[in-house]
């Protein structure tokens, strides 16, 4: 593998949750390595971010203007390959325009513009730059997902007749009903939130799976909202009917009101030979249906699997790709107890696990050499 | 939060797993810098290592021992503050026992020693260095268990008078009926792998888990090992009887010859009050059962968790562990289009990805406004 | 409980399925009692069948005409009370009507007519009669459907602002694909069918469920079918958008070409405060979602479940309702031993199983008492 | 099939859960006929009962002895065939050697006997008798159970090497730590209840289910009781490790104090090929793992099951059994209605649901045929 590829971020300071799983995601390969950035619209702020997560503040720029000003200063191979745009919505195409028209690739969040002339634009932008463009759909990464995409695509299902995708959130539900918060959240102005809340929120997901994993492009749509109150102006629910190529039908649902749910992501295709069903929530479980067999079960990092959902499987069969995350735990809890911070004593096991661990050991050998008669623990 | 820890590496170089998931892990939340290693007891293919992930050569050290030395000669504020042990088990115990003495904090995979004796001595080590030792029982990081844990401290199961814990696994099973093999691995040979391998191996997970869970010691056990042939020397499936402090008894069951089973460590625990119960292979769900009232399901990252729980959740409810995982993925992809490598079509969302999205939101929006018709896509 | 009710059955003799399923159903509460029937168009098949079930053949009648003039003909205390139509559908209106009309109470098998206006005539001879009209949609029998109404009603979910029920199946697919089969199977031939396939054979079930467990009409509907291919006559798919009162929305999914799936009927309400989900294939789970608390799984026979739920649970908790059936298993493979027919050894536990239970109990205590000892069993 | 057998009841009358259950067991195939019983030692009470599920009085006698010598008074073709014992526990060994004795086939309820000896005593006599005797362990008449059997028997695990059975309820918690509640319960109380509470309880039935599944013999155990009050005098709680043939090993748990489960039935049986699991509570689902390939999910009614799994399936797939109990249930409310009797109008689908159902289908045609618009339902 050659050199990390060197990384700017707009946006992602602070406590953005977006900001960590941006950064969390580039390390994991060992591929990227964050070398300049635009933490916050406060220069100041962004520094001490900066500080925060050890990065080298020289090239923390006072703004994105400056940021691509500066780099193109640096020599090719110092300068910013790639930037990950995870500023607020209004900002994506102004700022990945820029970009591709300075020569820089773009790894950006989703939605990538604000309405689709700005996506129309943005694409002409893109084909003339000849740079990479990322949008990060982050679903389409399981490795469960790649997989349905390929088993579709190699024919298991057979022609594709019925999709029925769903995402179904609860989160509006405290603000909706407040007449007061509701108008006045950003997230239903659609001043501020652009067209749509729901379907361009996680609607807007369902749909990519859809096509995604069918490889299908849905052709026409038929659309019912609901905004619950009249006095809202944006939609918080949603269903979609669907055509697409070949007598393909279907349906997409999305809603945030469902009160309750979580992110319910959640996808169903069947064809002639079969059906796929899959759900973000428990996203190592592929559950495969064919006719008059038993249902099969499909998960990560068996031989069984395509390649590409092989490749982007860390850890053998049966490891969450949580585990990764529980393990942080344990590291972070360490460097707790390294810096000298306080800690909860849950945080990382001690030695004193390892002395118990080994004495457990001992003990079961023991017991059961002497024909598994009891024996005491220290 | 103060600078990154100088994180020094034992082991883990090339494809190794452990290695993988010591590496995300310690980057995920932008703690650890690592700064020397001897990735490989083969110091070329140490080296090589280190640039493939991107790591400064200049502290790839020859062997262990030169480590130590050359660290020793740094500054105080530039050397090694950690290593994380990461080689074959007959290496932690002195591995560890060295670093501690030399005053490097340590942070060791598991099993910790070859036996309850090192474990003894270590302990000793550990006590007169002050320094901090965490054993990665990686399990105990989950969300999940340790709200588990704090649930039971808070009394929330009252008096708990029954545990039992499981751990099966396959993956011995097409070594262990093949005469050849199983007399060969090296997991079946004791002269390698120690005095026992599915208890030393996966057992003590799950006793891990039972004490890390109640907060009770286990006084007492007694053992049965299989080990399926009597030409093999090794236990590959066993189950103890456990006797905790207070009336409470249970059975804790591991097997590598679970013909099928992946990682499927699960633990149930009961009490005067209430039940818990756990599986690793969807971590992110706690069962909690009460008399006479519904099952209660609990997941990460609601106020309703306790602190620690929540502290090891970055990412808000219904997102999986695993996103960052699939984020990660996705930047791969991009990381193999900016290098201009080959990649699979759906390794990144694209433009056009982006465009139809636009599209389609647009296209709902329209349809709605225009009275629930049919809307052509472009 | 006063004396059982005297029950008429028409159709369902032979191999039925709907026949068993009804004579069951009419035998576990010890009401009613099967005096009379026409089983088959033919006579003779008809008499065979009653045989075969052991009831008396007086009043096996030749056909439903002479069932309802040779019955007429009994005192009052002797007549059939109640018809159960189990015949193909086209002939549920004329026989409910004549029975209505005659003065018998009706339980009917759904569709209960082929279009809306036989079902408004019918409703008005039902009106005139004072009759009883049972419809036998069977799913509104389920413990944990009734609850769900229950708790609706009683305003645990607020009020309700989304409903979404899907009704999946696959079994017609091994047909639709064959052009041969799907111009030729009664199924799909309108004529013998009625209007509908997919929506009339199931959605209407799902719709039934909506209104059913919501206490809530639909207003107005929005619908797609899909016929797969331009020469099949019959919808085999179809969705349906749907505004009930009080700006709630919602959606009814069926599909009879969702290959693999097997009966799929699921049900989610969400409203203000809660969500509820349901599945078929699972009857004995409620899903109980509520704003930033642990998910709720409600089960049959517990006392938070409502009175109406309750009456409906025969067995104590954790015993499915399958168990019915289970122990019937063991009562047909005795009854083959009785009659001295064939039987596979597995039909029903034996003496030796008996004498074996106690072996193992007493071991049990022996080798508790003796020490946790081993015991041999016998 | 010949004409129904004629069955006798001893025990089992009033509001007896397991008198239900055996009842309606015996009525589901069309077997049986109750033309004789002794449901009660008030003879009064038991008249009235037979009063109340409809049943010929003149043979219902006063108590057991009676009714042997009553019915051997009777011409064989009117004689009862077979009685079924559902009484105290301490009469099922004395009723059951009597009537093998004299002739009459037995279903017996378990435990069979109070001990071994009366276990084996009862063994001779049926030996000597030629007659029947079926003892109702009522888990293995579920269709996935009997297929599991089949599946081991034909070889698709490959030679066993592990069981591991669970039975887990919580339903003595309530009594077990109150001391006056379990000095005075009499299932803690040996006089009453036998040698071993938990274990000759439900224990049994995992040991049963061991057994049964895998056609093999468990040689020898070890145990382990909790009794969890120094003053009990009955287990509530054990563990028992045992030894069958060939090598293969496992364990058996049983506990009454496992807070908050139900009716916790589960077995987990691995071989060299693949590994089964079932669990009780949602009995439709069989879990086939093998190496290598997805896990399958096998359920009750497909082609791909063995014949006496299809045996005792009487619905096509995707029905659970409990749908017997639903349709039961609907039928109950209809007979309420038609005896003029107060009933939930949630008891039965009436009239009205029918007509709105024709209403629904007619609409959806309507608004697919009219291009896909809105429909108002009356």
């Amino acid at each position: 593998m050659p050199k990390k590829i060197r990384l700017g971020i707009l946006g992602g300071g602070g406590d953005s949750l977006i900001g960590v799983l941006h950064r969390v995601a580039s390390h994991i390969n060992d591929n990227y390595q964050i070398v300049g950035a635009v933490f916050n619209p406060n220069h100041e702020q962004s520094v001490a971010f900066a500080k925060e997560i050890d990065i080298p503040t020289n090239r923390i720029y006072k703004d994105f203007d400056t940021l691509i000003e500066e780099e193109l200063k640096l020599p090719e191979d110092e300068r910013i390959q790639v930037c990950s745009v995870q500023t607020p919505n209004f900002l994506h195409f102004p700022m990945a325009k820029k970009l591709l028209d300075n020569g820089f690739h773009v790894i950006c969040e989703k939605p990538m513009t604000m309405d689709y002339a700005e996506a129309k634009e943005l694409e002409a932008a893109h084909k003339k730059s000849g740079k990479v463009f990322a949008l990060t759909h982050t679903y389409t990464g399981y490795p469960m997902v790649r997989q349905m995409r390929e088993m579709i695509k190699n024919g298991e299902l057979g022609k594709i007749h019925k999709v029925d995708a769903r995402y179904y959130q609860g989160w509006i539900n405290p603000i909706i009903h407040d007449k007061e918060k509701r108008s006045s959240v950003w997230r239903l102005d659609p001043t501020k939130a652009g067209i749509s809340s729901c379907m361009g929120d996680i609607g807007v997901h369902a749909f990519n799976l859809v096509e995604f994993t069918t490889g299908l492009k849905v052709s026409s749509l038929l659309c019912d909202f609901n905004y619950l109150y009249e006095d809202n102006k944006m939609d918080v629910d949603g269903t979609v009917l669907i055509r697409m190529d070949n007598h393909v039908k279907g349906v997409i649902r999305a809603s945030q009101v469902a009160t309750g749910e979580e992110n319910g992501l959640a996808i169903r295709i069947y064809g002639e030979k079969g059906g796929l069903v899959w759900e973000q929530e428990n996203p190592n479980f592929l559950y495969y249906f064919t006719e008059g067999k038993p249902l099969q079960v499909y998960k990560p990092g068996h031989p069984y699997n395509s390649e590409v959902s092989l490749s982007g499987t860390k850890l053998p069969a049966g490891h969450p790709e949580g585990i990764f995350d529980s393990m942080a735990n344990i590291y972070l809890g360490a460097a707790k107890a390294i810096r000298g911070e306080d800690y909860n004593d849950c945080e990382f096991p001690t030695m004193e696990d390892g002395v118990r661990g080994m004495n457990f050991i001992e003990g079961t050998v023991a017991s059961h050499k002497q024909g598994n008669v009891w024996i005491d623990m220290d």
